[in-house]
């Protein structure tokens, strides 16, 4: 089977090109593994983005996406707020996992943070979000802030760091990890001749 | 004319991918950049490459250069040092500012340092590649150490930092920037379009 592993964050803006590619996709099987940045962030003495910490970087990284997006017939609305908070999204998507939903999830609540410009971090939206699916919004937001998700979540990011992940999106196919959108074709590539 | 401005440190290993990738085609007119990073670096409150001063990156770095030189078909060895000193070269490579000869100066010069693993800091090693090419290296190599040249250096980085350059390689294909060797093909695309 031909298959791929997906670490990303859905503040995420490179992340977003990559799980956008993937959801459209049908050669591989993915695995999603939504996770948080953030403390691995903090590791590196970073108490936000670095493209927020880094001027610089960050002008030009919002010149470099709508260049991506449009290489990829991606639509693309730079985000009035950046980083968005992506621990709501991410609990939700936990609940994904081996879902048929899970896809579908994580590309409407990337596009809703880079193509509609809104605000993730909030449970009305991700609600809006579940129920566009056919979703139980209620049940599933109830669950994805229960103690037990939250711990799910907290492992998640440990196993990230177990696998010395530094930055998303980052890729693995066998053993073999590819960081960023940029290595998404060689990740693939590796995982159809595997 | 097709042109595309290409800025890079000798001691980049990404770098040195865009270097032999350009100084191999013939379709576009490369304006050669050579400067420091060093400096950029230290405005951001790094006094070494992210490469050593992020463990984990770096360690992926050196993963990701073997299957980088695959793909483009390039000679590949991990550098015993890194990131080595590049002031040498650089200031070399600034005399050959629209002289026949600096492509070939910076491919050997980069083959030297990523797949010799030669000392680039070193003036004979210098020597021996203005030597290989049919140049008189004992001149050139105090042209590059003069004081009006050296001011040079600084005035190249300078204009770096007033591109908003913040790493290498770095190109421009009339005003539009494009970061990193990844984006490579996407600057020539344009140059080539213009």
């Amino acid at each position: 089977m031909n298959e791929i592993t997906c670490w990303f964050d859905f503040a995420s803006n490179y992340s977003y090109l990559s799980v956008l590619r993937l959801a459209r996709q049908k050669e591989v099987i993915v695995h999603w593994k939504p996770f948080l940045l953030g403390p691995i962030f903090k590791e590196l003495g970073w108490n936000n983005s670095p493209f927020v910490l880094q001027k610089d970087k960050g002008d030009y990284v919002w010149m470099d996406m709508p260049r991506q997006c449009a290489k990829y017939d991606l639509p693309w609305r730079q985000p009035s707020e950046f980083p968005r908070r992506s621990i709501l999204a991410a609990r939700v998507a936990l609940l994904g996992d081996h879902q048929p939903w899970i896809a579908e999830f994580c590309a409407r609540t990337m596009l809703a943070n880079f193509e509609h410009d809104e605000d993730i971090g909030n449970e009305t939206v991700i609600a809006g979000i579940l129920t566009s699916i056919g979703l139980d919004a209620d049940a599933l937001l109830t669950a994805a802030q229960s103690d037990d998700n939250k711990a799910r979540l907290r492992a998640r990011t440990e196993e990230a760091r177990a696998l010395h992940i530094f930055g998303a999106p980052t890729f693995f196919a066998g053993a073999d990890m590819y960081w960023g959108n940029d290595r998404l074709d060689d990740a693939l590539a590796a995982a159809l001749h595997r």
